[in-house]
């Protein structure tokens, strides 16, 4: 019988990542945990899946034994794919994914692998969540952010999640008692102004790096956006049914077929 | 004075692709024509981004002259990002990607990238369209796809879109005379039942192919799969505010500030 919740733990920062160490740790105290991450960094992969070459998983050491891990040579998308198809033997009962170094708010939805895997969960009708803490850094502090991925974890293992929804949680970078709490919220309208930085070749060719500001549009104090600028985390549910409900009518009054 | 519409178009199965060479066929008879498309095929990038290695363009040589063409080394969606920040010298009015060997429908959207570039113009402002033609093949036959990508084509930019919508468009494989119209719809509730091909290296370690079987839970007479398998083209508008709205309120009853 089973007592204890599965729960496959990935992310897009790599297996090695410290992001995911505190993943791990949180969620071993919620239920029994099986990692399968990337074996390489794969940020602004997107929801990228690997249909054109071979996948290899290898079986991590993990000293106390007390959970499982594989690294896995695909994006997160694939790790969720292949855990749930080839390395578990049960289905999970919740999908994490992160923490992510760095925002997957409002726009960065759409780039983010770390969400990639927590959709690609939902798509296979898994509950899951996508962590991501704003601090870039390598060295990012993810202690505080500890007891509020345990309040949601515990809250999503026991409503559960409705089908076809998945959650994204921002977490800002604060010490432990400055963050106010949790809010949910919508994505707010943001996006990047790129700036491409244009430079040569020691051979004399132009080459580009991508850069850019973030830009947020939006001036509701639903969005995920202001709740993390006032000190909150936020809590997005985000669907995969792409569909613009909203736009079916106008678009019939097009003439498509004269 | 701009007397044609500047059009950008774009693909995720590279310059080469013979989809894309019938997309730039069509689009040459209604605006001016800048082909930005990525060096190598990228399919089943999702909305992949390249933040890490350097950009490369190279312009193309184009025989006529009537158009100009640039390759890239990223993803499609960095093929919109460096057009229309660093290669463009006006705002386009129409971005268009495709047409993709290979269906887009349903789910496919989420993995897609010639959808991805669409997206990513919608999410800078710019009106969008992904077109993709059910066969696989690379010898498929896009004529009979022309006068419906025009006809479509002509609607938006006679109508526009609205803000935070671009449209997926796919069309079946058919001959022209028995293709039924256009139809607008939503998008069906789909999936791929993953199946892991596991092989052996010459060293003797295992190895994974991804493959998988499509499979359509949605009985809607609504959706694209239905239209598609019934002989229609089917037009979905697509938004990038992913917020589930409808699960705002259920989430508001948990307790995640007890």
């Amino acid at each position: 019988m089973k007592d204890k919740p599965l729960i496959l733990v990935t992310n897009d920062d790599g297996i090695t990542a410290p992001g995911i160490r505190t993943l791990i740790n949180v969620m071993k105290t919620l239920g029994d945990v099986v990692v399968v991450a990337p074996d390489s960094p794969q940020s602004g992969m997107g929801h990228a899946i690997t249909l054109d070459s071979t996948l290899h998983i290898e079986k991590i050491h993990v000293k106390n034994g007390d959970y499982h891990a594989y690294s896995c040579s695909g994006t997160p998308a694939d790790c969720v794919k292949i855990a749930v198809n080839e390395i578990l033997d049960r289905r999970p009962d919740l999908v994490v994914s992160g923490i992510n170094h760095g925002s997957n708010s409002s726009i960065n939805v759409i780039y983010s692998g770390t969400m990639s895997a927590a959709i690609e969960a939902g798509i296979e009708g898994i509950p899951a969540i996508g962590f991501s803490l704003l601090d870039y850094s390598w060295n990012a502090d993810f202690e505080p952010s500890k007891p509020f991925i345990k309040t949601i974890v515990k809250n999503v293992l026991k409503e559960g999640l409705t089908d076809g929804i998945v959650l994204n949680v921002n977490i800002p970078n604060l010490q432990q008692k400055k963050i106010k709490g949790i809010k949910v919220c919508r994505q707010a309208r943001a996006n990047w102004k790129e700036k491409f930085d244009k430079r040569k070749t020691p051979q004399g060719k132009d080459y580009y790096w991508l850069t850019g500001t973030f830009v947020n549009y939006d001036k509701g104090k639903d969005t995920d956006e202001w709740a993390l600028e006032k000190g909150y985390i936020s809590v997005v549910p985000v669907q995969f049914d792409l569909t613009a409900h909203h736009a079916l009518q106008q678009l019939n009054t097009w003439n498509l077929n004269e």
